[in-house]
């Protein structure tokens, strides 16, 4: 053998990396977070939850009762699909919430970013048509985006997504083929904060049904409702196609990073799989934590507390907007989530307006952040109008501040 | 608009996944988990750490300190690459061992198998060669094989990697093509307890040098060692092409799920890129006791223990092994690690043998488990022969039943 050792300067590698890596997407937002920490900027960018609403206090009391019931299992490796405690626990409160699941469909995933990696996995081929709306949770984006899809976008009106071109989209190319994924956020959609009717999730329900697609249907801001009930989920009117995704960084804590999937009963033992090579399973310790804080009651106990602090932050911003922004935008009071959707008027590109409202301290996600590629020109050019502003990770009087910084960015603008 | 709402029975949708799907293997210990559950069996098939290494009582305490350090900030999101102060808290820990890290190298990952997910997103095209060590982990095979690559197989003697099938296995097929990716466990790897020598490690880097290959090095057992110093990382020889990754899972606990990642800085961006579509950060709680863990020096007190531990094992399962098996049976002790590796005579097979064993009430992963497809017949009759037996997760007079069972199992297979 006379392979000599042959000492070089230490030079770095050539950056070969695979051809799958052309499709990663950079996220709007965690890229963001350099700005987010310039002293005095303020963050609506974000979708952090409100950091009082934390059981900051609670943890070490709920960390005794974990060890107490739980003791060296709470810290070992546990199953792939979930640690049993907590999703008996899962299944026992989304009864509750009128949301059928058994501890036998649920997965525990890492978050809900986890679920979107492993259906991408297993859903999305290089070049499959995945059908969302518009605009849409940038996470999903993200996830799907690396495995090559082509996104194809529903239209909507106030009742949900419109129904011919949701027939249109989720058929089969040819008899037999592979019906496309379709990504949906029915509920206090992130970024638009919009609903659909119960009326038009039926409807939706039927066409999906008839096509056969696999549906994923992500709800993590259910229970954060302000005004109104929030319509069943899609899950419920077809529960066979649809993989509903919950969360609970949005009710809990999100530095759990816990999420959960219903699942229909052949997709199941594949994803478990997908999760196996992914991340083998999900915290156990952070598991034992939320079977403890759901089954002693204490998540809903703290439902209410929740709600009130998110309406006083969404009242505080709406309240403020309203005095600060021109005549020319608009949005609607979203009825839960965190999130609104202002719209400029016809030719503002809030790409642009970014790095002015920066320069006034202040920074937001443009609209360009809610699509994949393939949109079309004048589709495009009609979000470039749009920017999410976040309410949930700020204190009412720093949301009002905002709203002013926003609005005296704005007028340098001459708009 | 006519789609008409058309009830009809629900039918499980049929069974549309990616392409993708068929290269999904599933791990066999995973699915053994199933059968661990019966009375009385022993197993000595997973790798769980013993659970009394597990510091139980001191996690209230842990969670105390926590809250009381970090406040909200340890329930919230935090950066992809990882919690700032558990960055910092590795690379100082990591300077004890004489491993250059910084705290903007590191990027803390959920379990070493999330960093292996991220590592064939970002490296392995379909078809692309991806070298390994035979018998090797069967984590990273079951998270590269998703990504279809062709697995192509070292040599080795009692010095770690033959050198010269690494030179020719290394090389790319023609100038300018990438260099393959390789995947190694120089220290205690699973499943064979096998380690490289100091110098083959610095042979084995001039060679890659050479090359410029992207280097795996999984190295999760480095602290467990039980009787020499393990040689030093080929990271510390190939630091600008190796991805180093560490666990804390062997010596902290498991159910945390955090590893961590030392990378060469031209692929850190991308990998923390591939990270926020995977699953957004690790668990910024498991990380902020990971940090508390460390810095406030338990994890340092606790190896002796851990050591000791598992020492006294590894030699109650290889002294009762060494009584019970046929002479026809060998292994080597192992000087660190989890696991046995235990070689029948010729015509042993494993994989048959198991169905016998758990009749026996124990069980095992046969050796077919630890290589990809592509081995050839001699290779595969010769790896059949093997089974990996783990000493950390039972007692050791279980160990001991363990090992006579196992005898009277082969007792019955006239070998």
């Amino acid at each position: 053998m006379n392979v000599e050792y042959t000492p070089k300067a230490a030079t770095a590698a050539p950056l070969q990396l695979a051809q799958r890596s052309a499709n990663l997407r950079s996220n709007a937002i965690r890229d963001m977070l350099k700005v987010a920490h310039q002293p005095g900027m303020i963050a609506l960018g974000g979708g952090n939850p409100a950091k009082e609403s934390f059981p900051v206090a609670l943890m070490p009391r709920l960390m005794k009762d974990v060890m107490r019931r739980f003791s060296s299992n709470a810290l070992q490796y546990c199953d792939t699909q979930g640690f049993p405690p907590l999703r008996q626990a899962l299944a026992d409160w989304l009864a509750q919430l009128q949301i059928a699941a058994t501890p036998d469909n649920i997965v525990v995933t890492t978050g809900s970013q986890n679920a979107l990696d492993l259906l991408g996995k297993l859903l999305i081929d290089e070049q499959s048509p995945v059908v969302v709306e518009q605009p849409t949770y940038l996470g999903a984006l993200q996830a799907f985006s690396l495995f090559g899809p082509r996104w194809r976008y529903l239209d909507e009106d106030e009742e949900g997504p419109a129904l011919q071109k949701l027939d249109a989209l989720t058929a089969p190319a040819r008899p037999g083929d592979r019906a496309p994924l379709v990504y949906v956020m029915p509920t206090f959609r992130n970024p638009s904060g919009k609903s659909w009717s119960a009326e038009r999730t039926r409807q939706a329900a039927a066409v999906l049904r008839r096509h056969g697609n696999w549906v994923v249907e992500d709800d993590p801001y259910r229970l954060l409702t302000y005004d109104t009930s929030p319509s069943p989920p899609l899950k419920s009117s077809l529960p066979e196609q649809t993989i509903y995704i919950g969360s609970l960084s949005k009710v809990f804590a999100p530095g759990l990073r816990l999420g959960y999937c219903i699942v229909p009963d052949p997709l199941l033992p594949w994803l478990v799989k997908a999760k196996q090579g992914t991340d083998l399973n999900t915290g156990t310790l952070s598991q034992a934590l939320a079977a403890e804080y759901i089954q002693s009651g204490r998540l809903n106990d703290n439902l209410p507390l929740l709600r009130a602090i998110y309406r006083d932050k969404r009242d505080a911003l709406t309240d403020a907007l309203a005095r600060h922004l021109p005549g020319s935008f608009e949005f609607s009071i979203p009825k839960g989530g965190m999130f609104l959707w202002v719209k400029g008027p016809p030719g503002f590109d809030s790409d642009h307006f970014l790095s002015v409202a920066i320069a006034h301290g202040v920074f937001f996600v443009p609209g360009s952040a809610f699509f994949g590629d393939t949109l079309s020109e004048p589709m495009r050019q009609e979000n470039a109008r749009c920017m999410r502003l976040n309410f949930s990770g700020n204190d009412t009087d720093t949301l009002k501040r905002a709203a002013e910084r926003l609005g005296k960015a704005l007028k340098t603008c001459n708009l």
